[in-house]
């Protein structure tokens, strides 16, 4: 490890702490290092305050004269409630400046660099860069594309069932993995599932994380077959949207939203669309979703190539069945070479299960 | 870690390497300890060959006197080459001695030990017992069953499909994981697959280990389907053994003779019975079955118990389809709460994809 990837990795941690905290910002860390001595640190903690090279300028105090600052994320140009981050730097008299990445946003990336070495300061760009992108996977994507970032969900027997043939599928995963799940739901905006879920289960798709955040719960329904005393539609714990299609039944679209439940009428008829719904998510500023779905709700989201991340949880249990559902169906693709590439896969023991996440790359077409 | 589990895994790892090369016998290896200085390492290297403790002792000359004596598994109590080993002990003076695992022979277990016992010499059984239970699983089942140890092998990407919906499956896994798979190929005695698997492939069911050894090659062939002219009939690579029901064809039965295959006829029409098959082996002296089968060749093997352990390799990609196959189909249980357990289930990393192994553990019914 180099020295930049020293600071560097002491920024990244002091970032990530923030986590869930900063929303709609990124989070981002930062760390002031003169005569080999830290003399500053700062991270971004709340949407409306100082960005964190201000906060660690502030604790440097004189100390920034002549000093390097090693920051998560370009810093910006744009005139917030502290002015441009790069001009403080300019002005704090910081001769040196590391970034681990880039602003994700095309329309200001590189401009914040720009500032800085026009000012004389040395910039050095993209040490720990993978780091940064990762800790800001759901910024980054919802910032540039303006759709929320997808993380596809599911459990599975170690022989790739997510259910019996007989539709039975409590519970594959341990109470450790269960809860894992719940924070899951506690760092995304909304959660996905088809219709089905809610009247086989009546499941409430809120988070058990105390003092979590429950989900926006987005239901797909093509139909509205969503039952009027179903938990999603009189418990309160959350807002509930229905994504339904034009074959909708007036009276009950009439009898859910008199519950407070909000129907979105998609432009297909057949199955909803799920290229609209995230499109519709995304407009209103849901940033990450979190799908539960059933195999075809997934496998239709990943023929979308709208599955950004894979958590997978394994559970060491075989039930076979070749009725039995895996966690991904539809029609699949024909060719193993054509299969879709899992990026970054990464494996951890969570009790007696296993957890794999990992990133698809959708080959271009 | 004790001093006595320090010792025991210097002489499981003398055990250990000696793999492969001790059939019949299983994998024994001992240290000798006297006055906290190791005197005398040995393992068994050889059937016919002395056992591991005659090695050490030999070593140890008259370093034996008042020492421990650590041994993986029960030293012998009867006459082979050498007479037996606790004998051999007992002349030797030693004071202590120090076993891993009993015999898993019940005609035998607990002899060796009586008589150690029984010449004044304090024995203590179990340090790192697992580690030489796993190291002779083989071993352990076929002597007390006389039926192979079955391991099931087969590939899957992360949705649990061993080749898509149009049944392609070239390649799933990378180079490195199928260079893994020829050394299980070496590490057993005999390898089965379905008919269908050649008809396809014209596969040859060999290993490519440099001095590796060819497992018999073990086919399932309901109605004597196997083309005269597939290379397990005329490559002379290996023993090609094929089980058939009475729905068999004569003419092909004797083609195939004549060709060198040996044909067995098992009881029941309809599908050739596992059961039967793994008997038959262990009659033939096979300890040791891998099946490369397809989803309903694996799911018959497990659906009768058969299957001892898993090793799955799993590739990071998608391949989704409702009508891909996993690697574990038939009916299938019912019940989630039903699922076979797996025991032990390990992961890790071959090139770029994942190497599980896991033991199931088959409820009583």
């Amino acid at each position: 490890m180099t020295n930049h990837e020293y600071y560097m990795k002491l920024a990244l941690q002091n970032a990530m702490a923030m986590k869930g905290q900063t929303d709609p910002n990124p989070l981002v860390g930062s760390v002031i290092v003169n005569d080999s001595r830290i003399v500053g640190v700062g991270a971004h903690m709340k949407a409306g305050e100082p960005h964190a090279e201000i906060h660690a300028i502030r604790m440097a105090g004189d100390h920034t004269r002549g000093a390097t600052i090693y920051v998560t994320l370009e810093p910006c140009s744009h005139h917030g409630r502290t002015g441009p981050c790069a001009v403080a730097i300019v002005e704090a008299g910081i001769r040196r400046v590391v970034i681990a990445a880039l602003d994700p946003n095309p329309l200001v990336s590189g401009r914040g660099v720009a500032i800085l070495r026009e000012a004389g300061i040395e910039v050095i760009v993209g040490v720990c860069e993978e780091g940064s992108r990762k800790m800001n996977e759901v910024f980054n994507k919802f910032i540039v594309s303006g759709i929320p970032f997808v993380t596809l969900k599911s459990a599975v027997t170690m022989d790739g069932k997510t259910a019996s043939y007989a539709s039975d599928s409590k519970w594959i995963t341990s109470e450790a993995a269960r809860e894992d799940v719940h924070h899951l739901r506690n760092q995304n905006a909304a959660i996905l599932v088809g219709v089905t879920t809610i009247i086989k289960d009546d499941s409430q798709l809120t988070t058990r994380v105390p003092n979590g955040r429950n989900p926006v719960r987005v239901i797909l329904d093509s139909t509205l077959r969503l039952p009027l005393n179903a938990k999603v539609v009189t418990d309160g714990e959350a807002p509930t949207w229905i994504f339904t299609t034009s074959s909708y039944d007036p009276a009950k679209k009439k009898a859910l939203e008199k519950a407070g439940v909000i129907v979105y009428v998609t432009g297909k008829e057949g199955r909803v669309d799920p290229a609209e719904v995230v499109r519709r998510l995304g407009e209103q500023m849901i940033s990450s979703l979190l799908i539960e779905g059933g195999s075809e709700i997934n496998a239709s989201f990943f023929e979308s190539r709208l599955v950004d991340k894979l958590v997978i949880y394994m559970a060491p249990k075989l039930i076979g069945g070749r009725g039995a559902p895996t966690f991904l169906e539809g029609t699949g693709l024909e060719k193993m070479n054509d299969a879709v590439e899992v990026s970054d896969l990464r494996v951890e023991a969570i009790g007696k299960d296993f957890k794999f996440t990992g990133y698809p790359i959708y080959k271009e077409r």
